[in-house]
């Protein structure tokens, strides 16, 4: 008997049918002899819908207030699901983040968990019962409702499978698994049958929005095995876990894009200690988090500095750098927002040279011109124009053979 | 500065605008230098369109999970005003009912308060905030959700009142306040200034929907003034108080009526000790509220009995009946279901003889059958056939001259 711990997104529970048809799957895992805990996100739109009414409230809804309005979302489809396993005969029922302490942090919105009561959770599984737990919602020491941000489910449900040290967390979503790339993009992606945490932390974090990146840094600090998988489809999907030799043998895993960043550049900054500290620290203090950033080799003394920001934030972080490009005396500050991230992610990559200048050629053909590269261990990130985006994506998944029938 | 308990009703905060328009008036409150809570129901059709959600599930919601469920209409609502609360400027959190402890017993979808966690509301007045706190919801002492049934934020209002030995209860509502009769009926009712815990609760109980019946109970028990309001136009509504000399020289202060009853005649019934206990345990073990029940006169040791319950629950209660009526050899169970109840109260029936037999004479004279009469100290109710209902209320409305121009 296995402890599994399922996690269906938003569209697996947009609306009644589908909630019942969830229950089936659940309760199938039960009668197959499973200990099962599920966590729900919100069903479909929900979670919108309450953060347009809040909008109409107000331009600047309070944060604290917002996650109280929008973790109602999820207790909604955890009721609603625990109502139809009922039905169907399995003892289930619905855990809110107060009620099984979820404690998180106190940034409304984007809160981070920091300790689960695994015993109230142990006492119920001991009790026989299914239990369905409102995911993205958690409370701070002071009992106030936080949300853990978009995606935050994901991270709900590897927390409680660490907590418990479940056999393994399965997230149940629209796609069957994680591909090599966007099948809208690439017609012959292929659906990898494994993915070490590292690379999916990379796959994530670069715009393959499946699992949420926080998710996936939970599942690797504890060991938490996580199955991607369909919830309309059997068959298997992709399990993400820790690295191993087969994974080192694989060059690229996979090709990603991300479209939502902008560019910022500030001209002619003087190239003094300090500088950096004084540009960055305002950006970071309103929250918004920069990707990559590049300095250029310094000529009489001055430097170009270009670093790149959630298009969501690219208004503010814009705000906030007109100010400190005054205080020190840069020429200009250019901004692009018609830019995309094109990237390549693969453990192998460690142990290959020429994959790097592989990318460069491989785009340089179609005339593509790269305004920014990024490097990590395992992964290789360009800039470039938007427009390029799906041709990008799909010569370097062509070049590096991703496409073709071969199994991990 | 006094200690100001505001209750919003459904309709009060049905939409954002209202909401906005709620904000306002709690501002005001607050500006004129008193302390104000505020508790609110769920945005208008909201508890419907949950309650159609859990239906669609299953015919049969469990009544745990459908608390879960239905209890995040006044979770949003509770957030929105205090957003709005937030951005004209006034500093302002939500509460929810796990959140303060309003504790109940465990009686789900019709909880009853226990306590309150004062000490952890005067904290949050200290520090100079408005607290708006969702209606309609407890916690059991196992921290499950419990709603309080319908009407039940009016009781969250009173008990949180109560709790707090505030100066006032106000409750806004869609109504001016309390009226001798439902002005559809009879156009010449009138708005009364005061009315006894005791009227009141009688009025409730007899189908005056204004203030959930249980609300009066707590208020008398507790001693709450309680203000009923208009939250669309301004000006005193009614006080609900304790008794007063005035009250007393009023015979009469109202006339209301329910259709929402039917009636259940058990005949031929053996007129021996056991038999109404047989009769009515099953029913009060389903949770049924039986209002009037009359017995005959027994004649050759055989007797009929007559009793009403609410039409919601009539399906069931025939059924519980039809077993019970074979087990102890009753001849027959009727149904009628086309009756409706009228009565009229007033704290001065006391001490005023000829006030019954003037209703009976009133309603003679109209031809209308009285099939069950029922009275208290404080009122008189008939059942009589349905369609006559508003003909009932008017003739007895002007019979008692509750339409004239004379204040209380």
């Amino acid at each position: 008997m296995a402890l599994i711990i399922q996690k269906y997104g938003g569209t697996s529970v947009g609306n009644v049918e589908k909630i019942k048809n969830v229950a089936c799957r659940v309760r199938s895992a039960r009668q197959d002899g499973n200990d099962v805990i599920v966590v729900v996100s919100a069903m479909g739109e929900e979670t919108d819908r309450l953060l347009d009414l809040a909008r109409d409230i107000t331009d600047q809804p309070d944060e604290k207030e917002q996650d109280v309005l929008i973790s109602t979302g999820e207790q909604v489809s955890s009721s609603l699901l625990a109502m139809a396993l009922k039905s169907l005969g399995v003892n289930a029922r619905s855990l809110l983040g107060h009620q099984i302490k979820i404690q998180t942090d106190s940034a409304f919105g984007k809160a981070r968990i920091l300790k689960i009561d695994s015993k109230r959770l142990l006492r119920e599984l001991k009790d026989g019962k299914v239990l369905v737990i409102a995911g993205f919602q958690g409370v701070d020491e002071k009992d106030n409702i936080t949300t853990l941000g978009r995606g935050g489910s994901d991270t709900s449900a590897v927390a409680i499978a660490a907590a418990l040290k479940a056999d393994i967390c399965e997230i149940y979503t629209d796609v069957e698994g994680i591909f090599t790339a966007d099948p809208n993009i690439c017609p012959d992606a292929r659906k990898l049958n494994k993915i070490s945490y590292e690379e999916m932390l990379e796959m994530a974090s670069l715009g393959a929005k499946v699992l949420q990146t926080r998710s996936v840094q939970f599942a690797k600090k504890y060991q938490v095995p996580i199955h991607v998988r369909s919830t309309f489809k059997n068959g298997t999907g992709t399990i993400v876990t820790k690295e191993d030799q087969d994974m080192e043998s694989v060059i690229v895993s996979g090709v990603t894009y991300d479209k939502d960043e902008a560019k910022i550049t500030v001209t002619k900054v003087p190239d003094m200690p300090g500088i950096a500290s004084k540009l960055f620290t305002p950006i970071s203090e309103a929250n918004i988090v920069v990707d990559m950033i590049i300095q250029n080799v310094s000529t009489d003394g001055l430097t170009d500095l270009t670093f790149t920001v959630p298009q969501a934030d690219f208004k503010k972080a814009m705000e906030l750098v007109m100010v400190t490009a005054r205080e020190i005396n840069a020429r200009d500050v250019l901004a692009d927002t018609n830019i995309a991230k094109v990237s390549i992610v693969g453990m192998g990559m460690r142990s290959h040279s020429g994959v790097a200048s592989k990318v460069f050629t491989v785009l340089a053909r179609e005339g593509i011109n790269i305004m920014m590269i990024s490097t990590s261990e395992i992964k290789i990130s360009c800039v470039i124009e938007s427009k390029y985006t799906e041709l990008a994506v799909r010569v370097l998944h062509e070049a590096f053979g991703l496409g073709e029938n071969k199994e991990l």
